[in-house]
């Protein structure tokens, strides 16, 4: 690799730190050399070259992913995206922005708003996570009720195949049914069958003001009361729904010492709204979203409403959620599981879950919490060795054939690669090998991650 | 094919008529036997059975498609989804539909509203359309703006692969990245990866009123402004932004005498808005719409600005857009472009259209209009056999390299499959026809149709 051109900066594998090794779940990999590249042509270089000697390789952004995915494994080379760093286009008249890979999330916000428009997607680690890496991983967050996850906000994508062929379509347009789609192929694939080099992303109108919103709630019933109600109400500006039980405000709040509970610890559930407003007018835009929120605490038989007055009083509220990072981290061993129910079966799955964790044992801790208005609940077991084998299947067991996910919004990558093979039925797996085997036939981009190859050769 | 089940109805080819072998294009294919599977299970079958014999097979849905892709081809055997009407279930709490594939567009959008709810994808076609062929063709209509193309809409979808394999993903919710998302791949394949069985809908909180606004504008600067302040003024409450350049409604209210042009000839745009309303209190979502658009005339410096006062009123408005289907079949020999345009290259791209069609000959006749809000537009340009080229030259050509695409939601099949394969890089035509490959190596779904397998073997 000496010979790569001066766009690629490379660190050799001692002297490439954790920071290259590990991704936020405490995964560890193997240590590697990485590759650099400073431009999407350097990219495309690096990847020709290890691809003609046969290397497999891994792509890195932020390394905030949840799912194992982006650490190397031995005899892999890292190819990060960290010094592209580019944001090449912004065209207000169309409302798109098209940036490099490596962009982090928080950098398209700012300057979308820099613009008087809003890039949708957010998620906790918007400060580290890069463009590439949500694309990757079909990011979720807090927004994906009404703006959809990761992929409802690209337009175009320039990725590169495992072979080095550049795919570049850096549509700006919604509408476009010129043959298959390819960026959805390539969206939500984890970095298994090509690089993100470059992306068109959808803006769109900036509300005039998001108005926060905490509700608290007895049961769960009413919690999914409220979500028909707000959605009724609000329609699409209601654009966050998020949910804390108890065992995860409490937690936030007492334990950790962050944000204040502004049910002090009443209510058995408290939920997020965000509604965003665009009327000129901000005082009917207020009335409007008062009305219903006096109607909803009435059919709920809740007076738990608060409305944030200001800024600040919003950011109070937003921290408990946000602290989910924290949480984990102080939970020492945990389990993480990040699935999607239909609403309708909640309540009955919850209840199954519950119910087995208390007889698997009593003194299992858990902690609650998620985007339920896309029926997405974050769950955390805190739990030792012996404990993993039945806790998994308890609930994997509990969302199968209805409809749901074992994974929402994380990914597969190493960490859910077996569950993954056990929850689908094995014409999906298959389908999704003859997918990779396509697009990668030498397996050389993320060996192993999401798919098992080697066991689909031996068969 | 004798002995396949009796869920199955067969019509020989000579008594098939040419309901089955012509599509709304007018696209003639060969007449051919057609297989009606009563039931999804049965559908399985007959792909198994066809698969064994090698037999090459085209989905079939209400052939309202514009590409050529649902016509068969000689030798090839039609599976057509009429039977298999069944809407299966409405989950109203977590607002989901799960249905056959012939089920018609208008049968869930009715049954959706029956239960409070709203299936937000609508076409002219809605009567004969069905959700296989939408899906198939990743339909657009009049509200992608806020709502996404018809992709956006499937939460789960079953398909059966050309093995007679069956890919059963019936997801109830809006986030699952568990493994690649296959249903993306087929979403937009026309048919040629896969025949879809069932389908799960993603349902919207239906809003309480429908506002419809008609706009003059006097040159097209003035529409795209007014599309970037109605954007801003309204959010994701903007539905619809449908533009008709004056050749289109003045053909449309004068030689058809359909509607009523709210502006007497006298605009040379109108512009069609339609604005969604969640507000309990119907006076002030009023207000906050006037207000608004008080604002965009101010701006705008017009003041032709009607808005819709009864459903009536509306549906007049409306009239005149659908007449779209009566236009083409009035112009004769006509071509017909689905081009989606960056907005902030409009004005040029029509500018280099509208002269070149000059260049070629002052004679052309032709009609614009589009759902503008998202950059789509269609162009009919009526033209003997010798101005085909060239004029298809001119379009394509002053579309190419700009972020566009050439067909927005009409797709490919056999009508545009070559203009498909000089707009698109090699790679990228390489890339489909890996796919292609991967999930039908024999080339038994609508083969030909959106790539030239056959050519792609010879290389
Ligand atoms: C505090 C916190 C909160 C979070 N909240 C959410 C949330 O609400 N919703 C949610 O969905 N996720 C959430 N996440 C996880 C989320 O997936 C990541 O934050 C983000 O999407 C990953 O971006 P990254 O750049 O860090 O990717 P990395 O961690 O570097 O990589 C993630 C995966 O993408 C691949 N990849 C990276 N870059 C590329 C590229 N250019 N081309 C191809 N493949 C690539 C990697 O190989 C790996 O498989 C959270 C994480 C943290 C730490
Ligand atoms: C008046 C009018 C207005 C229209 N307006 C719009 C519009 O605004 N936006 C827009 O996008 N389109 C529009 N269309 C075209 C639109 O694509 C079709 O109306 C619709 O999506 C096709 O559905 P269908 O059931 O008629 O499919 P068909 O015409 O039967 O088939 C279309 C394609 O899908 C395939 N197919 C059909 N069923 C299946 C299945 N079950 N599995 C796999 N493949 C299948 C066929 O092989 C074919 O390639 C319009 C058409 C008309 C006539």
């Amino acid at each position: 690799m000496a010979d790569l051109s001066e766009d690629v900066s490379l660190i050799g594998s001692s002297e490439a730190g954790p920071r290259y090794w590990r991704d936020w779940n405490d995964d560890y990999g193997a240590p590697a050399p990485v590759a650099r590249p400073r431009t999407p042509a350097a990219l495309v270089e690096v990847v020709r070259r290890l691809s003609k000697l046969h290397i497999p390789m891994v792509a890195q952004g932020g390394m905030s992913g949840l799912a194992g995915g982006g650490a190397p494994e031995a005899g892999e080379v890292v190819v990060s995206t960290e010094l592209l760093r580019q944001i090449e286009d912004v065209d207000v008249f169309s409302g798109t922005m098209t940036v490099q890979s490596g962009v982090t999330l928080q950098a398209v916000q700012e300057e979308a708003e820099r613009h008087g428009l809003f890039y949708p997607v957010d998620l906790g680690s918007r400060g580290s996570c890069t463009l590439g890496g949500n694309i990757a991983s079909n990011a979720g967050g807090n927004r994906v009720l009404q703006y959809g996850m990761t992929r409802a906000s690209i337009l175009g994508l320039e990725v590169v195949l495992p072979d080095g062929t550049l795919i570049s379509r850096l549509s700006q347009v919604v509408k476009d049914n010129a043959g298959y789609d390819l960026k959805h192929i390539f969206i939500g694939s984890e970095g298994t069958l090509g690089i993100v080099t470059r992306a068109v992303l959808r803006l769109q109108p900036l509300p005039r003001e998001r108005v926060t919103v905490a509700l608290g709630c007895a049961r769960l019933e009413q919690v999914l009361k409220a979500l028909v109600a707000a959605r009724r109400s609000f329609g699409p500006a209601l654009t966050s729904f998020e949910v804390m039980w108890r065992d995860f405000h409490s937690f936030v709040t007492r334990e950790l010492g962050i944000g204040r509970d502004p049910f002090n610890g009443d209510a058995e559930f408290v939920v997020i709204l965000e509604i965003s407003c665009f009327d000129s007018d901000a005082d009917r835009d207020r009335a409007r979203i008062e009305d219903a929120l006096a109607h909803m605490s009435e059919d709920l038989g809740t007076d738990q409403v608060v409305i944030a007055q200001s800024l600040k009083d919003a950011a109070e509220i937003w921290r408990i959620r946000d602290a989910s990072g924290e949480v984990a981290r102080m939970l020492g061993e945990y389990l993480s599981f990040d699935i999607s129910i239909p609403t309708s079966r909640l309540t009955h799955v919850l209840g199954v879950i519950e119910a087995g964790l208390q007889d698997i044992d009593p003194g299992l801790r858990k902690v609650t919490y998620g985007h339920l208005g896309d029926g997405n609940l974050h769950l955390l077991v805190a739990c030792t060795a012996e404990f993993i084998e039945p806790v998994e299947r308890l609930v994997y067991g509990a969302i199968a054939g209805i409809g749901g996910s074992i994974s929402a919004e994380h990914g597969i990558g190493l960490s859910r690669r077996t569950a993954l093979a056990s929850a689908l039925p094995r014409a999906e797996i298959e389908a999704m090998r003859r997918i990779k085997a396509a697009l990668d036939p030498n397996n050389l981009f993320s060996p192993g991650r999401v798919l098992d190859m080697a066991r689909a050769l031996s068969h």
